[in-house]
């Protein structure tokens, strides 16, 4: 099987992951799902990657789940219950690892993002937005309820904003995607790219072991009642001010020269 | 004592409940609660009740507890405790069957929705208002924080902007309940019924068996951490993929039909 | 030493304390930390004062921690170790004072609020600024992740908000402070002031026992599920109802005359 996802890494660690499916709306198939995790994870080791960029080939960023595939699977004994577990575990095993990558991860989205793909929009930390793509939960309409990217959703958007896009399961638009926080920002299709590279630059010339440090406590701390929170983000800080680079960064700050990272 | 609901079931499934006590600006006193939650339980158990839209008669949508009825149990000789105690706990356990009612609950709000009538609001699953509609919680200038609204309205609004109500309690206008993510949308007061009404419709056409399965996931998975989140929606999803609705209506969607649901 | 935090109490029980430390771009140094924890602690105490005001002298808020005392304690034995955790704890542990301060703490920025600086904005139960302010958690600049002022910022903002400020570092204007739901309102310079001091005006003249009330309320009830939040609230509410204050503030709404608060 040809691979699905593209791959590019620039000189400066900016690292584009790109869906290559456009065929089939970039549908997130067990093996697309399984290319993909394959790829987040590979990045995740790579001491050449600073951050990564996730875009997708075709009008569709992605359209989700491969409709098809699960048809097929109904035609089992089980009448597919096996593959649906399979399918459903290794999807949010993969979304996970989006959360988990120690590589900051961005959506640049161009296109439609729907069910499974909203909720890889939904799962990237960061996502930029061409002002013609859309974005929606549409499981509903089908008799699927969005129930595994609604939990990507609730926790980028309030309460109302998803309740919205999941019980209408209607398109809405990138400005609206904004507005509600699902995306960071939009802009034309033609000056995306640049956009969402600008971004990523910025983050590359950062620590890459610092912003390693900083998400993971990030997600770690979210859950976590407030005192409980500072205990912990208190010891992440101290450990991070005696790491080579915290040294170096404050001391090429205070003499005013550019820092040199050692990721360590 | 005469309903202070009124009941109107459309033939698509949507079900009108109106409070209609505007003499008392829709107080949530003891009655209008206790025959609010018995509609809401009664609508839950229906299956001819896809959607409940939730509004009021008089220029006010509930201007929350009855003053007169708390100030008279002052009177007793526990100065009022047993019947504040009841009155809390009613008031709760109806705002929460809103939240744990298996059919979509949208609030339509033409005036004015304070202390526990915006503790209404924010409990329903979707809000749209007139833009002439005013909302607060205003319970600090008479000495009784509005402490059991801000439960809902704190699951709505962020944190910032729920304080600002709670500790001013001054009106806020439509337009920056829309802002903060209180109600989803504003329209003028004579489009509003047609707004609502658009978005009943649209829900009513889903399975409802569909977006029971959906509504109940929303609310229990939003207080699990990550990794707990993703298990169990997964389950929810294999589940609600191997309903005799979730293989219709992804049939009819490949087969490009429409659905015809059987709730099972 | 000479203090480094002005304070000023106005007839109506407004504390202003305003960091004064202008040419250290009032730095959050463990000398300022303590001083504005006594003050907070103080305050918390005094029967006069019924809010708090917090504001700055020169063009900086507040620029997070002083990066020289930081790089003076790495010539200790232990490389700082012990210095970073005790200024990280007491850093914390001054936070956390505001958030269970049970006066309303009010921050009015006029200028630059940064990394531990924009962490003290976040820990305020409200926040108003000048639209020439601008706010940053620049840590990954200098290789020090804005671990602990995360726990703040993202208790107030959406995740890619939060992330976006967190991974890139640069600056976000005052407007786009409000539109994330940073701080409350924006306005001119020269109008701030007045704006903070008619919201703070407002809050003064309600019953300083029902603000304590509802603030030690509102943050308890955040980390709860549903249904314990509604248990804990109504338990509240009804204390709430049984106090002097909240009896004597029904009635004065009742008798259209103003309240007469004994804080009991």
């Amino acid at each position: 099987m040809p691979t699905q996802i593209e791959s590019h890494l620039s000189d400066n660690g900016v690292l584009r992951l790109t869906l290559n499916n456009p065929q089939r709306r970039n549908a997130l198939s067990e093996a697309m799902i399984g290319e993909l995790h394959a790829a987040i994870a590979n990045a995740a080791e790579s001491s050449e990657v600073n951050v990564i960029v996730l875009n997708a080939n075709g009008p569709a960023f992605s359209a989700g789940h491969d409709l098809k595939e699960i048809t097929a699977a109904r035609e089992e004994s089980d009448k597919g219950r096996a593959f649906f577990a399979t399918l459903m575990n290794k999807c949010a095993a993969m979304m996970t690892a989006i959360v988990h990558c120690p590589k900051p991860v961005i959506a640049e989205i161009d296109g439609i993002a729907t069910a499974a793909g909203c909720q890889l929009v939904a799962s990237c930390d960061l996502a930029y937005a061409s002002n013609t793509s859309r974005f929606a939960t549409p499981g509903v309409n089908i008799g699927l309820f969005c129930s595994t990217p609604m939990v990507a959703l609730s926790r980028n958007v309030s309460s109302k904003h998803a309740m919205e896009m999941l019980l209408i399961g209607d398109m809405i638009s990138a400005s609206d995607a904004e507005r509600i926080g699902l995306i960071n920002r939009t802009t034309d299709s033609e000056s995306l790219t640049a956009m969402t590279q600008a971004v990523a630059d910025k983050i590359a010339e950062k620590s890459s072991l610092t912003l390693s440090i900083g998400k993971e406590a990030f997600y770690c701390q979210q859950d976590m009642e407030l005192a409980q929170a500072y205990a912990y983000a208190s010891d992440v800080m101290v450990d991070n001010m005696l790491t080579k680079d915290g040294e170096e960064g404050i001391s090429a700050f205070v003499e005013k020269r550019p820092p040199v990272w050692r990721n360590e």
